[in-house]
């Protein structure tokens, strides 16, 4: 998976019918060393992700592996909102 | 999903059987930050997009999610025809 | 897919039992913005493309929905010749 | 499958269903070429890498082919931690 | 598929069982354009490859396409070694 940033929702009124009611929120991957900006891609989203969250993206055929996204055409889906990247910053615990 | 615009159609004559009578079109991928240029692909469409349209594009597996596509050797589809983009920029409502 | 042109052929006589007849073509692929020169792959031919020809390329489990394909470790193949790729260049048509 | 080093656990409260229970950990791939780092991933790992180890990190549909994650939106695991990547540099044994 | 070169093998006493006995090597690709170096995967093999040799890789699902992978995490397998590489250069045969 990936972690990735939404940044806007997106519409298309003309699509493939087995998109109709899936939403679609455009993702800013943060995978890239050094902190520079990953690729722009488009996910679908039935965890409820709102735009500036930091979520977890999954990519290809395991994207369909959720039930709601078996049939149709969907390559990439969020499949969790990050609680927080406990990474190798030296930050200062927020509770101390 | 990824971010494209149709640049042109394309033509083969000698192709798999499975490909007769599908639309090919080439799409410049728009997934790079800052705008730069992503890379150039060929997408089956059955959506009938149009050269200049910005398109929502699937890759992979998902691609054959599409019933037309099934039993073809297709990796990209255009799945839809992006309505508005309504991203980051500080853009005035059309409507006001 | 990818544009491509075959630039040679590539033979491996120690290989899995069942490339064994799949003829293999080095592809240079044509997927950058700008002309820039993209990534060089071995595609499998069944369509009888020549070194020079420019080829609609499929990849990953895409690749393997063509007959020949369903039960070989093949991930990319040429799916068509390119007649002509009219793109956005001002090119004088040919026949007029 | 790439080499990578586990840099971090990460959490999401708000997931799919099949993900509760799965240990997810932030991998930074190392295959790049003059030992540039390579992109940030998730995988799941039910191996048990600690921080720090080097990986191998198994992608895309494959990655479901560990019993654990058939029916789960994964795309990258942990199938193995490495003992020793005895490689090009000119090391000297350890045990000499 | 992609050119690659068998750099080292690589060990992981701790790994997912599907991969006990599976040998893997480390390859460096040798896909991108001007002889610029490309990533360096695991792959595993069946073939026999040595320290040095120029193979054939298959990524994604249809690595998994070759019996001894059916049902194991592997994304990545040498399929071939390569005879010799008829490329584009103006070498002068060997046996001239």
């Amino acid at each position: 998976m990936r972690i990735g940033k939404v940044i806007n929702s997106i519409w298309a009124t003309r699509k493939d019918d087995s998109l109709i009611g899936t939403k679609l929120m455009i993702v800013q991957l943060l995978d890239r060393p050094n902190d520079e900006l990953g690729r722009i891609i488009v996910c679908a989203d039935i965890i409820g992700a709102g735009i500036g969250e930091k979520v977890l993206v999954s990519e290809g055929s395991s994207a369909r592996n959720m039930d709601s996204f078996n049939s149709s055409p969907i390559d990439s889906v969020i499949v969790g909102i990050i609680d927080e990247e406990k990474d190798k910053s030296d930050e200062v615990p927020k509770n101390a």
